[in-house]
């Protein structure tokens, strides 16, 4: 039994005239970057962060998050904006407190190991654009991937948080892989590193209070550096496990402000600062200026993100978690790539060979880009896999994995898996026992010169250099040679509160589904007013009985009648049904799917995605297994592999372009 | 400071094979009743806790709250349910573990003190009917009020639970009013009384977590008697005071199962089973069947509820409780009201006013009726008083409490607003100091002679007695006197997956307002099939332009074609509009408003509500002042006098109509 030690009350003033505490909690404030990004899926834009900024920049926290890597990717790809102008803007903002990122080592803010060039590029102009913590972590806790990155830190004069990712294979702190020894380890390296402070980082929220205190115990015995506590409210313990972590004397917690917290998030700030009134870990905080900043929040910003919060449960935590000790958000695309293939019933499969699967890969860390990787192909799996051969469909990501990309596993990878996963494997079959990034050839130069003119400053070239297709696109758009689609535009108030009403009336039964009419040359138009309003009404003859081809309330005429809605006739005739055909939600292109008109062997793509490259073109000779075309699905690569030896008669898709279930990607002859 | 102790963790096997711990944490289950009166209004039914009853029954828990105040009150007033019969359903299923409900002390299930003679039948029949632990509380901690149910709890071999209600006049436990010793003092009376367990209600979540150790630590160490945490999520501190409270000893803590927690509910059980496990205070819970548990309640229950929770704001905590020590539902009520009357904008003077008020009123604990009681009268103030006179507006329920009716307040009624209270009060001027039910005459014969055959037994009986009006309409229903109203009934699982859908629909656009059209008698009548469905028609000649006046989907035939919507006709002509006035979803009565065919001076509705009671009939003479009639709004009695002396010349409403602010009442001639 570990000796406890407990917080003092040492003033009974509670007012925001109080005293400062012996040794106060430092608070860093995640809502601009994780509290968005677990609530709204990142969707979060910057003009929807300044009404608060400067209250915020006035509480004293430690440090706000603004950027990442979901942050860099959704921005650019979804809502139109440039992620290195958001940096500049809330520096503006926040003059007194320091910005955060979290970097995904040498990952930057993407989903897989950038050259040195790149990586070393991308740490200066952060800095130059305004931020100051970098908050570096890696999946497989491998910090030689932090090799490049944190000299270029520490040479800006900027923070360097090393973080040591939380991950468990047992229900509680302990087992043969990540026990307590585990973890004093990883933080001894961070310290020899050179690191300024040591985040804890419990992505899945698996972290129980009495391991908080353990571990927080035990590391402040053990290293010098501050200690900082990340830990998701998933699995609904990390308010006891904040606490649990400041009495062991941990110097930083994660939070987010009440509009940005709970659910898959981070515990409110708010209660804690309560808790700690009065006590030697007071925050200090004024609880009154928190309340104005969620009042504004919750009046002009959440209307606008309400509807993406996942309302498919009542339930606001994630008992899977706890059972599992997986991530919720993992779970969650289990459960959407089995829907997807309409495999949902496979989920209790997928349960059990989860763990199989992560043991074989290196008992790995599970958070992104290693949960993605250690789901999908679990998926796979249980989807492919027949009772003679295992991993018969093996992601890029698990190749790269085997290789030695993304580092060095907790454990030795399977040999079997390995040796299978690396056959024919581009890069070579022997896998590499160094630091991933020696292998990588310097990358900035030849984007340069693929981009040209496109790109012009860094940040630019950056954001090609990260993400070829969509940092494109981006930049097409960003200088006006290409138009920006309307759904990347940002959406007002006004425009929310429209859309409220009307639900509200669906709620009440006031709605009823547009009806669909054409139009064809026989009808007759007629102008309408009923109760006030203006219908354009098409009269058909049609087998003697007059049919109505168009109904449509006239634009410019509003009616002030309240609607109610009408009775429906007690007893109709049967009669003959007319169904047209509709086209789909997706336009079936015929160019593209036509496998009719195709006489070789396909190649269908197993699961929805995007197609990403293509590895053979037309003309091209290939082998069976070799691959043909790789898809991006759940944000995985997957290799589609020749299903025959022969020619690639014909390609389907360009890259870029979405594709269903079942489609043919390419022909064999 | 207090000497702190924490928990030691004993064992490493984490399987649900885990020998005992030394001293488990008993755990209360509050789903079935505190559950979703907190996010459902109450409006769970039986039907929806039978699914998962018997798993529940196999946890483990030291007992399952099922019934209270709200319970029985929404129980027959909404949901067309006989309370009795829940009780006796629930108790086929629960075998092992006691059935539980929330006492209002001498108030039983209702809103005001009953005469001792229906209290003790009341207990007694609840006994029978398969109770057996009374949480017993009361609004103002006066244990006089418990004096006529515990001697029937303890002859019935029934557990009496004793609650003290926790409430603050600071931030955080202390000052001169609500300290460690009144709250010790308070547990010794219950000890005194004969408690077989004292629990602390923190009905509004203001418990912080270190409050909650040094409160825990105390009474343990002043009596016998288990102690039993209640604290709502409500501000978001209760996980780390259950933390807190369980680490200084406390016996038993409230938990809900997930899919019922959280939001202004309770913390979820299930992190908390994970936080303790190992250690020394495991609740030895199988979390494998809390899992299985919360996932048919997610799958076919919560469905049914979703639309209850309250989805205004993003934030699941309410901050304001922590700036104002007031509860949650108490500070909306206040919003709502002031909504009603248009004057939000007077919310900062409500937040200035309320502790005047409550200190006024003797510094009396926020706890149902209490909050709305001192609510109420804040409002009234805020919006009737003037600069000359405060307290212009006495609502019945402040006057009951100057006269001593609800029992001793925590310090002394503010003489001069007693007194203005007390003048021309039906009990008397001069306020009592007995035990309140002392001056209440029996009131069983009474009710038994007005109800008559329609009261089969006892427990029908009871509920007349309870509630005289919806009581009498319910049991006329029960037994096929008066049709069950629509909105009483269940609505299925089917019912609402199709609702679910329509709003989805309307999300992405796909609805439009249902049109409204009336058939007249030179109405030419079609059917009309389009796109296979078949449409009603009406078309009625106006003018030349043929109108189309009624289209419905015919019943019976549905459409299997997939519906998108009209483009609206681009530029429609300018026209005549003609709009027929249509009736308000509340029929307004113009024998009951029809003000200007009065002469008199009015008595008008300050406020929306129902009309409980005529204190003057047509032809009384009143005086200037007297009361008139008396509206419930609110939950609250508010007692309209006379605009002047004159005779009663008109009354416009009966008892139990819901009427409108600004409705004429009565005239007074």
């Amino acid at each position: 039994m570990t000796e406890h030690t407990q917080l003092e009350t040492t003033q009974m003033n509670y007012g925001n005239d109080r005293p400062p505490a012996k040794n106060p909690l430092k608070v860093e404030d995640l809502s601009l970057r994780d509290g968005h990004q677990s609530l709204f899926a990142t969707r979060g834009r910057t003009e929807d962060m300044i009404p608060v900024a400067e209250r915020m920049d006035d509480i004293g926290f430690w440090a706000v998050e603004v950027w990442g890597g979901a942050t860099f990717d959704t921005m650019h790809r979804f809502l139109g904006e440039d992620p290195w102008e958001r940096l500049r803007t809330l520096k503006r903002y926040f003059k007194k407190t320091p910005l955060s990122m979290l970097l995904r080592g040498q990952n930057l803010v993407g989903y897989r190991n950038y050259a040195d060039d790149v990586a070393k590029l991308f740490v200066k102009k952060t800095v130059d654009n305004g931020l100051e913590i970098f908050r570096t972590f890696d999946a497989l806790n491998d910090y030689r991937n932090f090799e490049s990155v944190v000299p270029v830190i520490k040479e800006c004069g900027a923070h360097f948080q090393g973080c040591i990712c939380y991950t468990l294979t047992e229900p509680r702190l302990g087992g043969e892989v990540y026990n307590l020894d585990y973890y004093i380890k990883k933080a001894k390296d961070l310290e020899a590193m050179g690191a300024d402070s040591i985040c804890i980082k419990d992505m899945a929220g698996l972290m129980a209070p009495y391991d908080a205190y353990q571990l927080v115990k035990a590391l402040k015995a053990n290293v010098k550096p501050l200690i900082h506590l990340h830990s998701h409210f998933t699995s609904g313990m990390s308010p006891m496990t904040h606490l649990k972590a400041v009495e062991a004397g941990v110097d930083i917690v994660d939070t987010c402000v009440t509009p940005y917290a709970y659910r898959t998030s981070h515990a409110a700030l708010e209660p804690l600062v309560m808790a700690l009134l009065g006590t030697n870990r007071d925050t200090g905080f004024d609880i009154k200026a928190l309340a104005d900043i969620n009042e504004i929040l919750e009046k002009e910003v959440m209307p606008k993100y309400k509807h993406l919060l996942d309302d498919t449960k009542v339930s606001l935590i994630d008992i899977n978690v706890l059972l599992h000790q997986t991530p919720g958000g993992m779970l969650s695309n289990l459960v959407n790539q089995l829907r997807e293939m309409d495999s949902l019933d496979k989920i209790g499969q997928v349960y059990k060979e989860l763990p199989r699967v992560r043991k074989e890969l290196g008992q790995i860390p599970l958070v992104t880009p290693t949960s993605q990787i250690v789901g999908t192909q679990t998926v796979n799996n249980v989807l492919f896999d027949t009772k003679e051969e295992r991993y018969k469909m093996i992601s890029g990501q698990v190749k790269d994995l085997c290789y030695g990309l993304y580092g060095k596993t907790s454990v030795p990878i399977d040999p079997e898996v390995q040796k299978k996963a690396l056959k024919g494997y581009t890069r070579g079959e022997e896998p590499i026992t160094c630091r991933p990034a020696q292998v990588l050839e310097p990358e900035l130069e030849k984007a340069k010169q693929e981009i040209k003119d496109l790109a012009k400053n860094d940040e630019d070239l950056l954001l090609y250099a990260l993400f070829p297709v969509t940092g494109k696109k981006f930049l097409k758009q960003k200088y006006g040679l290409e138009e920006m689609s309307d759904v990347l535009k940002p959406v007002s108030l006004e425009d929310v509160k429209k859309q409220d009403a009307l639900i509200k009336k669906a709620k009440t039964g006031e709605l009823m589904e547009k009806p669909c009419f054409e139009k064809t040359e026989n009808t007759r138009i007629f102008n309408v007013f009923v109760d006030g309003e203006c219908f354009e009404v098409g009269v058909e003859e049609q087998g003697g009985a007059p049919g109505i081809s168009h109904v449509a309330p006239a634009a410019g005429i509003s009616s002030p009648s309240r609607t109610s809605a009408p009775k429906a006739s007690p007893a109709a005739p049967e009669a003959p049904v007319q169904v047209k055909p509709e086209p789909g939600p997706v336009k079936q292109d015929a160019e593209k799917t036509g496998s009719a008109s195709d006489t070789g062997t396909p190649v269908t793509a197993p699961m929805p995605g995007m197609v990403i490259r293509h590895e053979k073109q037309v003309g091209d000779a290939v082998e069976e297994g070799e691959t043909v075309v790789v898809i991006e699905a759940m944000k995985m690569e997957n290799a589609l592999p020749a299903p025959k030896t022969g020619t690639v008669s014909a390609i389907h898709f360009d890259t870029g372009d979405a594709v269903a279930k079942g489609d043919v990607l390419a022909v064999i002859d």
